[in-house]
């Protein structure tokens, strides 16, 4: 990469990593702890988050902020589930960055949610190195793609906390090998926890969700011991 | 996207075009048709140039140059069919540009070759905007990654002269739908030629190769007309 465009760039993650830090704080502030879902396009992030905001609901109180660099197809379909979601249209820009969540977020007062989840622009490469404040960032990998994406794709599992391995339901038809995932994860980000989901059948749905609720109020424990606000 | 990163962007694309058009050039010269095969990770470029190199070994001189963040995996894989085949690893770079391409070219004498093929990092949105001097790009795109991939992604499928449908034996496991397909193809790119191919099964791959060997006799009846160069 030329020199000016590192520099430029090294210029822009700064500038991003400050506005992270603000977000953050006021994720903190507002009790919401935020979810990011990165992942190559098709992998299921807006399959996973359907069936995911239609479980929660009536649990506790989910939004969802939905990147895409076209159409706002994906907050369309959100939305049925009756959680509020907004969608962020980024042109050519091919992640989220801290500013664009931050002017999506105008006007919504997030002490109203408990979670939030936001689905970036589907795209190994550009999200790793744009934190958005978030609680958790977990990388979506599906058994269609092949077990050696971890691999190629080394820099957003080290930005990760946690894999979840999706259409769990084609694996067989897929020839997926485990084994042979479970050892390209653990050669770029060794020991990192892996959920195997379905969204179309439901299966690991229950583990996810358990997942988001441990977050919640493990958020909560550390950034507010005293305050005792019920979980769910 | 900051004024500064977009101007410095325009400067390194400017110079990737100069570069590009210096590498056609060679390849005209050199009567190699290069085709660059671009998708998202996981859908199946590797896959279905491996089958390609072994269906054309012995009918044609095919070569291939492999893009990706890390690892050597796909020449590795490639190299199995026989066919020279060379790595390009880019670090944290999302696309592979005309440089890169002309420094992995060093030493391989092109006149060797009738074909080239050039499988992109696996990304759709960063290989856009980066001319490599092919003579063909290939759009993939998997049954298994969703009807809408198109709309969503649309600068790729401008760019692209091709799109090629992948993973076609899981068309029904997955529920794909394919008038919804060719419509999002349409909405973005009225017309774009689509191939149906399943590497696994064979399905489709007659027609991909018929419109490989085509590429190969077209192109050199346009570049060279006297020439008369046999054209396998």
């Amino acid at each position: 990469m030329p020199a000016r465009i590192v520099e430029v760039r090294e210029g822009v993650l700064k500038k991003n990593d400050l506005l992270a830090r603000g977000l953050r704080e006021r994720f903190g502030a507002a009790g919401v702890a935020v979810v990011d879902l990165v992942s190559s396009p098709g992998s299921g992030k807006t399959a996973l988050l359907e069936r995911t905001l239609s479980e929660l609901s009536g649990r506790l109180r989910a939004g969802a902020l939905v990147g895409d660099l076209a159409t706002d197809n994906d907050a369309r379909r959100l939305a049925v589930s009756g959680a509020p979601v907004r969608q962020i249209t980024t042109g050519t820009v091919c992640h989220l960055d801290a500013e664009m969540v931050a002017r999506a977020l105008e006007g919504w007062d997030l002490a109203s949610l408990d979670l939030l989840f936001v689905e970036n622009v589907g795209n190994l490469v550009c999200p790793s190195s744009y934190d958005l404040g978030e609680s958790l960032r977990a990388v979506l990998f599906s058994v269609t793609e092949g077990e050696d994406k971890p691999l190629k794709y080394p820099t957003i599992y080290n930005s990760a906390d946690l894999a979840v391995l999706t259409k769990v339901d084609l694996a067989e038809a897929v020839g997926f090998d485990r084994a042979a995932a479970r050892e390209a994860v653990d050669r770029v980000r060794p020991g990192l926890e892996i959920l195997e989901t379905s969204a179309r059948t439901g299966e690991g749905i229950d583990a996810w969700l358990d997942r988001l609720m441990g977050l919640l109020a493990g958020g909560r424990d550390e950034e507010r011991p005293a305050a005792g606000r019920a979980s769910a």
